[in-house]
């Protein structure tokens, strides 16, 4: 059962004399029959522990800078009526003897805690973000990673790799802006596809008219999972591997792009839908890097000398990442250039880069 | 200064014997030198309080039917390196301890309570969210509501009516969805906007060359705030009141509407920029719907016959504030009707409803 954690701070213009609100706000937890312990801080300020019944717990901070933190931890199938009414009576005395000293009252959402379904998603930049998700569709570990695909009610059904939000039925505008934003004329041309299991891109570019898409997604089981709850996104392309203008390939896109450059083969347009630019900059990420050149190198020599590679960056607010990745691109075994776009992905809740990217 | 507060939470497959983990937890905190209380939680789990130096505060749980929560506060200053090493040591503890019975480990962003600028903005339908605002750019109480404008990494400026998300620099979406998303041509023609201070829609508007654009915004300190502060809006057009195709009347809009009416006076185009739809369904909010039903009927009656209205309607989840407002659309003196349009405005994180209404 969930635990539900409520906040509610007052940020003060000067700081208080605990003594002069503490017995105030105890008295709203009187009749709550809860055992309160007060703490020895060493001064820095008041601090009480209220313990109550079904496991209710409050804590009550009297900072000594100007500053008081209330939190009130409940389950889930307490009397929630009651704890807002707490709430409401806490806020409603500390205006009274906190009048004209207030700078800012913050009551936020409650925080759910240990959930059966988590709605808690974190943005890349790491801010809190909560989704209002309300059920897990499809959850399965494959051999290469754990997919969930999670209900929204806005975004419709998410799909969730290693616990990266990669792509909702909302987000057209990735797939848009991961095809160049428009701009290109698909039809007659070769396209190769790296990852894009949730058959996003694909969907759209047979619409296009290319004369051959090929698609190389290493997961079978990303498929499966997309084909069935993912419908708003791949639409009915899945259902079959194989189309007019499309194949996919169920193989690791590395062996089958060193095979390509074999072969001789080249392709008016890559989009590489794989990862995202690595986040950390850690000595231990440094493998990361390499396969994010090594599948760089072997893009470009697939691509035909007057050919475009697309591909998602990262969050807007990474810069750092984003001036790694730039710099791996100066360091391709052909020289290339590129471009950038910021982009609004609906369900993504941060702003995201995306690169084009062609020989010189 | 600010109390960041951290939470590491371990749902479990089964329930845990707290005298199973406790010992090997609290050894973790053991060179923190924290004082430790033990609770009694009528058998509720088990509930300790860990008080340490600097107003370091731990509260650990072990809930009786599978879930253990650890929250940490700390004050901003405090050594956060080693806060983080006290989470990763906790972590890495209780994955030995617990080993198999763990199906979710969730540390969160840190909250960051009572910091000069505030980053918790949550949604309109109640989610946490937290922005990338570094700074308070601008910020006035005028005769009619607070005035915020805030800066963020990735959106720009912020705009920020009574603690209200109005608009970000990057929230052009919004601008052309209120302006009917490109369909119509405002060439040559009479548009009145009610409200719009930022200015968006007018630095918009005029781009096409309508015959003439009155704007009606009730306060001066958002066109001032708004001219300085959100530029990437209004570029220069809030710089004069009147132009070659446009004045701005800082006017509340009912009187004027009402002698619009009086006079006879239609405009080709009314987008209602003023606020959302009330949230609330609640008695004492029956004025505000009354305001808004004020505002549709005067609309409507300066509304040439073939006239569209345009006006932002609420967040997508909040289907019982969009049906009660359709249901006002019912109500109006005259018969109308509407389409609705679900649009991703970058800064808002949620999708937002755009209404369009024409008369019968």
């Amino acid at each position: 059962m969930a635990l539900r954690h409520y906040t509610l701070d007052l940020s003060l213009s000067a700081a208080v004399d605990s003594a002069a609100i503490v017995p105030g706000l105890l008295s709203v937890f009187d009749e709550q029959e809860m055992t309160v312990t007060v703490h020895d801080t060493s001064g820095h300020g008041y601090l009480a522990t209220l313990v109550g019944k079904n496991g209710r717990l409050a804590i009550l901070r009297v900072h000594s800078h100007g500053l008081v933190t209330i939190d009130l931890q409940c389950y889930e199938d307490d009397n929630l009526a009651q704890i807002d009414n707490l709430l409401n009576a806490l806020e409603k005395k500390l205006k009274v003897l906190l009048n004209g000293n207030i700078t800012r009252i913050k009551r936020l959402p409650a925080l759910v805690r240990g959930a059966k379904v988590d709605r808690y998603w974190p943005t890349t930049d790491g801010r809190m973000s909560e989704y209002d998700i309300d059920r897990v569709v499809y959850e399965e570990d494959s051999a290469y990673q754990n997919i969930k695909i999670l209900h929204s009610r806005q975004y419709g059904n998410i799909l969730v790799l290693n616990g990266d939000i990669n792509l909702a039925e909302s987000d057209l505008a990735y797939t848009q802006a991961i095809m160049g934003s428009g701009k290109e004329n698909y039809a007659g041309k070769e396209v190769l596809i790296l990852g894009g299991g949730d058959g996003g891109i694909l969907a759209e570019l047979v619409k296009q008219k290319p004369k051959m898409i090929t698609m190389l997604e290493i997961d079978q089981k990303v498929i499966d999972g997309c084909k069935t709850h993912m419908r708003g996104t791949c639409g009915n392309i899945l259902d079959n591997l194989k189309g007019d203008c499309y194949q996919i390939l169920v193989e690791d896109c590395v062996p089958v792009l060193k095979k390509y450059v074999q072969e001789g083969r080249t392709f008016d347009y890559v989009i590489n839908d794989l990862t995202a630019v690595p986040i950390s900059t850690e000595p231990e990420e440094d493998s990361t890097w390499e396969f994010l050149r090594l599948i760089l190198d072997l893009s470009m020599k697939v691509l035909h000398p007057s050919g475009k590679y697309f591909t998602q960056g990262n969050s807007v607010n990474l810069t750092e990442a984003l001036s790694l990745y730039e710099e791996q691109l100066g360091k391709l075994s052909c020289c290339v250039d590129f471009s950038k776009e910021v982009v609004c992905v609906p369900s993504y809740m941060e702003l995201w880069v995306f690169y084009t990217v062609w020989k010189k």
